[in-house]
C-alpha cells in the first residue's frame, strides 16, 4: 500500500505514528535545551525519568531508553536469550511480522508463531507447539512475547497474563511483553501498568511513547535484575543507545506527568469506540475483532476501500477477507470521525 | 570515566553531543508538528530533505535517515558486505572501539584494523594489511572505512581520499566515509561535501548531524545505485528506521538550509583552533596531534587533570601518555575557552 | 526419546543414520590412504568424484563436499540469502525442526514454515503464505526450500518440482532442495538424478550420502554459477570445510560408481515397502502416509510401542495421534522386517 | 599458493593433514563398522572415548566431539561467550586468520588480535591490550585464546599458561585454548595432556587429532561444568553434530590408547628436529623461530622457494621475510627429510 508521500494529511487513520507529537511534549524537549550534559543516559533529565518510571514499576526497576519500538524489542529479547532458544509468540505479532525478522537476525533465535484468532496466546496454545525439550536438533523454548494490546487491538486480561507467565516460569521461560501502545491498554484496562505487567509476572517490558504522543523513544524496562545486567551493552551492540539522550528522557517525564499518558490514551481509545459504535451501524459494514482500545477492524466492502482511502488512509489488516484497520491517535477529534464515516456512507449509498 | 550525571553543566568539552540542539533545528521541529503524515518517510518532509541532500550531492544520489551514528554505520557496512569480507580501517576508528563491535556483530565481516600515529590510512598501510586473497581460510577485503575528520580531529586531503578509493576499486572493494563530523571537515577544507565524498570515489557516507547541532539523526548516502538497491531492508533489520520519520528530516533540511551546518561547524573549528593556540602557549602543555577540526588533543600533565575535570568534562584520550580531548561544539563561546584556560593556568601555577 | 547408548543393536529401525557404512565405501576410505595429497579438497580424488558428479548434473556443475547433512542445507542456505530474506520451507522440514535453527542463525534470515499434510508444499501453499513482498517491514521471500524425499517419506514427481521452481523463478526467488536421502527418491521415481533437480529448475541442492551407506559427508550442487561464486568462503565460515577432504570425495566415488548409491537405496526402500505392506495387514495398525521410498509411518496403538521400541528403536513421529516411523536403510533385511513384526505382532496379541 | 591438485605426493611439508589416517585408526574404523548404534552419540563406542578422555583429564570432563578444528574452536568459543565480549588472541592465532572469521561470525564478538614476536602471548601483552573495562561502548574481555603448540611452533611452559589463567580469572575472564597439535605439545613437554590444560586453569580445550593421524574429529573439553551446561545446542547449531559420532569416537579411542597419540607426534616432533638441524647447518639458511614441536620456520632465499615447492610442497608464511614452514607429520621417515635436504642443496649450490 503506497499512500500519497507528499500530502499533509488532516488526520491519516493509518497508523498513530502518522500523529505528530503532543505539545507538551513539544514543550518539555524545548526546557531540556539549554546547557551542556555528558551523553548516552548520565544526565539529570535521564535520572529524573527513571525515578517516575521507578514510581510506576517499583524502586528496583531497571529502565533503559531507546530510541524505536522494533530497538526495544530486538534488544529486549536479543539480551535474555541464547541462541539457541526459540521465541514464542501469536503469529499477527509485530515482532514475527512487521520487524524484518530483526529479533531473529539479532539473537540467532527461531521466532516460532503460533495462528491465533483475535492475536492473543494461551497456554493451551503455546503447550502445543513446545516440541523437542532437550533434543538438541530443537530450538529450546526461551521466551513467550505477548503484545498488548495485540497488533488486532485486543487486550488480555491481568489474570490471562499471569497464566501465562506462571506457565513460563514454570518451565523455565521469560515472558516480554511487547508494550507499543501499553497506555491505550492501561486505560482500557483502568489499571496501573504494575498490575497487568510485574505483578502479572511479566519479566521484560518493551514500553511505547511514540505511538502515543511522543516524537520517538521507548522503554525497555526489566523487572528481574539477574536479567538486565547486561543489557547495556545488547543496546550498545543493537544500535539503539541515542547519545542526547536527555531528549527521550524529558520526553517520558512529560508522558508521565500530569497523566499525560493517560489523556492521550483515552482519546485514542474513545474515538476508536465512538468510531466502532458508529460504523457498525451502517449495513454492510461489521466489527472484525473486538475494539478493546484504539484500534478498529472492519470488514469493508473492497470496493468502498479505494474510493475512501486516499482522503482518509489506512491499511487493509487481510486483503483476502476484506478486512481494514482504523488507528485512532491522541489527537484524533470527532470531527475526523464524522468526517470519515460520512465519506464512508456517501460511498456506500452510490 | 565517569562524569557527574546529575550537573547540567555550562560547557562540557568532552564530546560535541554534550551540547544541546540548536534553536533554528528546534524551530524545524515545531514547524513540522502540524497535522498527519505517512510513517517511515513517505512524507513531504522527508521528500524535501531528500531533495536538498541532492543539491549537495548530485541528483541521482540515494539517501536514508538513520538514528545514531553507530547506526549510520552499521547498516551501510552491513548491507555492502558479505560475511566473508573484511572491513579495513584505522585502529582508532570509531566502528572498531566505539561501536561495541555492532559492524562486525551485524555484518558478520571481521574488522581488520591498522595502527595509525593520526588517525588516517594511507594505501601503503592498506596494501601491508591484505593478505591471502582468493584464499579460503581468510577473509577477502570488502570495505574500506575512514574517518573524515578522524578520531584525532586530523583530516584527508581530497587527494588523499581519492587514492585510497582508486586502490579500493581497482582492487574490488569499496570506501565508506564515516562522517559524523562532516561538518567540520568541509569547513575546514573549505570545499563543497561533494569534493571530498564523492568526486573523491568514496561509495557510501555517514553523514552526521547529531555532534554538529541537531538533535539526533544521521543520513547515509549512497552514490552508487547498485550497492544501494536493498538498503531499506537493512536499515529496517538494523532497528534503524524511525516511524515519525519526519523529525529527522525536518532536522536536515534546516540544517542544510542557509548554512547552518557551517556556521556551527565553523563556530567548533575556531574555538577549538583558539583553545589549541592558547593552551600550547601554557608551560608544559603541548599539542599531541595537528589541530585541524574542533578537536584538541594534547599532552597534559596527569595531575593537573583531576582537578580541571570536575568542572571541564573532558575524556583522557589515551592514558599512558597522558594525552586528553577537548571538543568544542556549535555552541562553544569564547568565555567557555577563557573559563577552561583559566583554570588550567592556576592548577598549573600550583 | 532416550535410547539404550550402551547397546550395539542388530538393527535399528530409529534412522538410517544407526546403519554403519557399505563395505565397498570402508573399502575405498582404505584405499585413499597412502602418500600425501593437498589438503582442502586440492586432491585428485576430490577432482574424480567432482568430475563423477559432472557426469549426473552436466559439465558446468559446481561441486563442493562438506562434513553433515545440516552443514550442507545450512552453508547452502546462508550463501544465496541475504539476512532480509524469508526462507520458505515445509512444517515438517529438517532446517524448520531438526537443525536447532542453524538456517536462521547462519543466514539471519526468516524461516517461513508452511502446514502440510504430507510433507509437500505446493504453489497455491507458497502463494498464500507470500505477504508484504517490497514492505521493508517484512522479510522478502528468496528461498523456498524443499526435501525429496520429503521428511515424512513422501515425493514429489518431477513436474511437482518444476512447477515450484517455476513460480519461484517468476518472482525472483530459488529453489534448494534439501537431498538427504536423494538416492531413495531417484529410486523410486526411477529417474536419473538431474531430472528431478536441475532439469526440473532446482538451483542448489544438498545431496546426501550418510544416509544412504557413507561415513559422513555431503554435497552441495550448484546449478547456476552466479549464485556459486563464493560458496567456498561461506563453506569455511560455515566450518564445513575439512582438511583431509579426500576422505569425504572418495566415498562419493565409490557411492556413484557401480550404481552403489542405487544398490543400497533400493534395498532400503524395498525393505520398507515389506514391512508396509506387512504391517499394514495387522489388526490395529494402519499406514499414516503413503509409503513412496524408505520411511514407514504407522498408527500404532500407545500401549504396543513400549514393548516393541526397546529391541527395536524407533520414533514416535506425532505422540498425540500416535503415529510412529520405522527406517529402513541399506543393510535392512527381510530377517530384520521378520523379527520387526513378529514382535509386534506377539504385543498385539496379548 | 597453488599446489598441483592432481598429485600424490610421496611427501608433502605445507601441513601435517596432507598426510593419510594412520593403518591403527583405520583399523579401528573397521572395527566399529558392524551392527547398528544410535545416532549423534548416544552409542557405546562414544561412551567408551569419553571415558579414555576422563582417564586424562579427570572424571568431571565434559567431552564434545566435532567434526574439525575450526568446529571445535568455533562451536567452543561460541558457546563462552556473549556477543558483546571479545577474544583476545595472539595476531598469528588460527582464529584470527586461517577460519574466515567463523569464530566472529558466530559469537558477534570482537577478536582483538595482539601482535607476537612467537605467536605468544604473556600477561603484559594482554593487559596492555585490555581498554574500557565496564565501558558500553567497548566490547568486554572474555576469553583469551592461547594456542598449544602456537602457529609458529612455539610452546608456552605450563606455568606461562598458569599465568594466564590466574590473570583471566582474577579479570572474570575465560582460557580457551587451541590445541589443534596438543599432541606435539605434550611430546615436547613430556607432560600428561592435564598438567598443561585442566592443572594450569584452562577452562575449554580444543583437542585436535586430525593433524596428527586421524582421518578427521576434534574433541571440545570442558574443565568447568558450568560453561558446558548447554554447549550440545551450539555444537548443534554449529553444524558440528555428526551423526554416525561411531566413526569420529573409535578414531579417539584408537588414539588414546595404547600411546598411539605419543608415537605419532614423536615421529613428527622428531623429524622436525632432525630437519631443523640439518638445514641450518647449510650456509644460507637460518632458523626463524625456535623449533619446539613438528613445525620448521626458516628464512630461504626466495630464489630457491620456486625450485623446491613443486616437489616438496610447503607454505610460504612470511612472503615478506623470505620465511617458509615445513611440518612434519606422524609419516615423515628420514628419507623425506633426507630428499627435501638434499634438494634444497642442490638449488642452493648453482
Amino acid at each position: 500500500m503506497k499512500f500519497n508521500a507528499e500530502k499533509i494529511y488532516r488526520h491519516s487513520f493509518a497508523s498513530d505514528n502518522n500523529s505528530g507529537v503532543h505539545p507538551y511534549i513539544m514543550q518539555a524537549l524545548f526546557g531540556a535545551n539549554s546547557g551542556h550534559v555528558i551523553a548516552y543516559g548520565d544526565d539529570p533529565f535521564t535520572l529524573e525519568a527513571k525515578n517516575i518510571f521507578a514510581g510506576h514499576f517499583g524502586d528496583d526497576v531497571r529502565v533503559y531508553f531507546v530510541m524505536s519500538g522494533t530497538g526495544a524489542n530486538t534488544s529486549a529479547l536479543y539480551s535474555i536469550t541464547r541462541p539457541y532458544n526459540s521465541i514464542i509468540c501469536a503469529e499477527t505479532a509485530h515482532i514475527n511480522v512487521d520487524e524484518c525478522n530483526a529479533p531473529g537476525k539479532f539473537s540467532g533465535c527461531r521466532i516460532t508463531d503460533i495462528p491465533t484468532e483475535d492475536g492473543k496466546l494461551n497456554v493451551e496454545m503455546i503447550k502445543a507447539c513446545i516440541k523437542g525439550r532437550g533434543d538438541v536438533h530443537n530450538s529450546q523454548p526461551g521466551v513467550i512475547s505477548i503484545t498488548q494490546p495485540t497488533e488486532l487491538g485486543t487486550l488480555y486480561s491481568a489474570d490471562e497474563i499471569r497464566q501465562i507467565c506462571d506457565f513460563a516460569h514454570d518451565n523455565k521461560m521469560l515472558v516480554h511483553m511487547d508494550g507499543a501502545r501499553i497506555s491505550n491498554a492501561a486505560f482500557a484496562l483502568d489499571m496501573p501498568f504494575k498490575e497487568f505487567t510485574r505483578d502479572a509476572g511479566i519479566d521484560v517490558l518493551s514500553f511505547g511513547g511514540t505511538k502515543n504522543g511522543m516524537m520517538f523513544g521507548e522503554a525497555v524496562v526489566f523487572f528481574r535484575d539477574d536479567i538486565a545486567t547486561d543489557f547495556e551493552y545488547f543496546q550498545k551492540q543493537s544500535t539503539q543507545l541515542i547519545s542526547k539522550m536527555r531528549y527521550i528522557s524529558v520526553q517520558f517525564s512529560a508522558f508521565l506527568k500530569n497523566d499525560l499518558w493517560k489523556i492521550n490514551a483515552g482519546n485514542a481509545n474513545k474515538m476508536a469506540e465512538l468510531l466502532a459504535d458508529k460504523v457498525s451501524k451502517i449495513e454492510g459494514i461489521s466489527i472484525a475483532y473486538p475494539r478493546h482500545t484504539n484500534a478498529v477492524f472492519v470488514y469493508l466492502p473492497k470496493e468502498i476501500i479505494s474510493k475512501v482511502i486516499d482522503d482518509f488512509p489506512f491499511y487493509i489488516a487481510d486483503d483476502e477477507n476484506g478486512i481494514v484497520r482504523w488507528m485512532c491517535s491522541f489527537d484524533t477529534t470527532e470531527e475526523d470521525i464524522r468526517d470519515l464515516l460520512s465519506c464512508i456512507r456517501s460511498q456506500m449509498n452510490k
